[in-house]
């Protein structure tokens, strides 16, 4: 019986990538070796690393300013290795506080330079996108996180930052919704995503950097220094060989099934018809602001937490897993990332048709 | 037809090793789900994460006093990240310079304090290990490399260091062979190793830490701190599941094999087989002094080097593949990781025999 995957990530992959990678731990091609056991210099995983980057180039229409980078270590380092590259002659970055993961990054960027928050939804437990914000600070560079995974919120459109803000520089955190939808690259001078939402198995972290952005001179840490890996295109040390290889699997299945303009349009209909539900059923409510509802992560409660229970066994026994909130939040939440099938949103549906049905005063 | 995989790593794996991850990579158990796909929150990865932990510190009798760990990163990482948390009131820590891998520690570590060479056997291109040292300096740490994959020597007794050396502290990179031979872990205070040689796939790297040797308050990136895996038991962040995984699957099969001190055994059987040919066969010559040469990478070259495409088109029809020696050393490697059985030396003798039958002079 299929299990119906929302798990928040690592999260689900598409069969066929599943399939694939499981040959490829056999044998890779006709090789007579796995994936696992290739050198990083041979010429089979160069052509697999050169096809990762020049397809993630393409599906998100990357301009030619930028480079694209596999690395290691998730956004948890790249929450100070962005700071640290990314401080410049102001000494001063701005944050865009909207949860757990803005915070850890802003954690991180005090150690090397002031920080200030453009904005905060702290006050209502970051259920909603702060967009009234203007700052006459001169800042390095502006932090975003475009997706909130813990809250179910996203940034649906980043116009507001460009246009109240003095900052050369704009770096994003889109660990968990790249390639879910489009996005203006050309706006942005760093974004990072570590690759275990909509990109492969945990394991490597994708970069998309702008190669001009990186003025400042300073010595850093090797492996620490976006200039080191861009000099050596990703290979300056072993990299993640199965996952950089799992990730192109997912990006030629990406690329098979429409593009990114083909995957939105799947995401927004598959989160339309679970939102329209949680609006619809009388049990239900949503966490967020209706204007800042995650195309990625819906978060819900019921009215009457009694039915609590209820409401797990019937997803327990439909195979429905992974939608408990996160401890800071309470509810459900639901998380459809790209290879989640409409058929498992239609699923959930059901079951709180189910419940409401069983329930109805 | 079979191929024997000499490479330098990301290296040879055991073939049930593989077929397992295989499986896992279609699905986990019967849970409906593949190893890509689960949280690194579910049960099913805790546990596999503590089983890994606690099978390594079984295989290398590794006492309560140390913790281990599986970050990311590799060893280019912790060059900086060990120097970065184990800089302490001397600020000068020192180090044995083996080669490639040795100055590129010494490099990250100068970031931080002041480093000295307590020796080097640079002036005959790293062919041994320079072991008459003796230093009145006070280093907050020695820094040294055991196996030095390029050059094909290994530190085979720690004892010299101890003895000529004042320091409370000992670090050590084994990348290239731990779990290869017994080792007495209560010497060192950090111990770090990239997966991809006897542990598993490219993507996470080992770390044996004494609990009490970071004495240190000093506030440093969050990521790059010790402090912070050991406190969240390496689930700070996202791990590298699948690294892991296939990992404890690494160690399940050493521990089915005897343990390391059979492994070890199996380990000088194939190195002893091809380091004897290389010193009879009249065409070959060793590149290494011979008491330090490594049981993990044997280097050698030919006498005649117009017998060099010959030599290789031979290995090329017995599918031998992954012995260029490394472009700085020229001449041969050939890699003898765990998981490489003895058939495969013996294959690679049998081309060296055959190589000299036909060109006896």
């Amino acid at each position: 019986m299929k299990v119906h995957n929302f798990s928040a990530g690592p999260s689900i992959l598409p069969k066929e990538v599943l399939q694939e990678s499981a040959k490829s731990t056999l044998q890779l091609k006709n090789i007579g070796m796995s994936i696992l056991e290739i050198s990083h210099r041979s010429i089979d995983f160069l052509n697999i690393i050169n096809e990762a980057k020049t397809l993630t180039k393409e599906l998100l229409d990357i301009p030619n300013t930028h480079e694209v980078l596999f690395l290691q270590g998730g956004a948890s380092l790249q929450f100070y290795m962005s700071a640290l590259n990314f401080c410049g002659k102001h000494k001063c970055s701005g944050f865009l506080d909207t949860g757990i993961w803005a915070k850890k990054a802003i954690n991180e960027a005090k150690k090397v330079s002031k920080t200030i928050k453009i904005g905060s939804s702290s006050d209502k437990n970051y259920s909603y996108i702060p967009k009234n914000i203007s700052f006459n600070e001169d800042f390095d560079y502006i932090h975003l996180t475009s997706n909130n995974t813990i809250y179910g919120t996203q940034i649906h459109s980043f116009d507001f930052i460009n246009k109240h803000i003095k900052t050369e520089k704009l770096i994003c955190d889109m660990s968990s919704d790249i390639f879910s939808r489009r996005i203006d690259i050309k706006n942005f001078d760093l974004i990072y995503a570590g690759a275990q939402k909509n990109l492969g198995p945990a394991g490597t972290t994708l970069i998309i950097i702008k190669k001009d952005s990186l003025t400042n001179k300073e010595d850093r840490p090797t492996y620490l220094d976006y200039r080191t890996h861009i000099n050596k295109e990703s290979l300056f040390n072993t990299p993640p060989v199965f996952s950089i290889y799992v990730s192109l699997l997912t990006l030629r299945w990406i690329n098979k099934n429409g593009g990114i303009i083909n995957i939105e349009k799947k995401n927004i209909e598959k989160s339309n018809a679970l939102y329209n539900e949680i609006d619809r059923n009388s049990l239900f409510f949503g966490l967020v602001e209706k204007d800042d509802r995650s195309i990625m992560n819906a978060t819900f409660d019921l009215y009457d937490q009694n039915l609590k229970r209820k409401f797990e066994e019937l997803c327990n026994k439909e195979r429905i897993s992974g939608i408990n909130g996160h401890r800071t939040t309470g509810g459900f939440r639901a998380s459809m990332y790209n290879a989640l099938e409409k058929e498992s949103v239609n699923k959930l549906i059901e079951v709180m048709q189910t419940l409401e049905n069983k329930n109805k005063k």
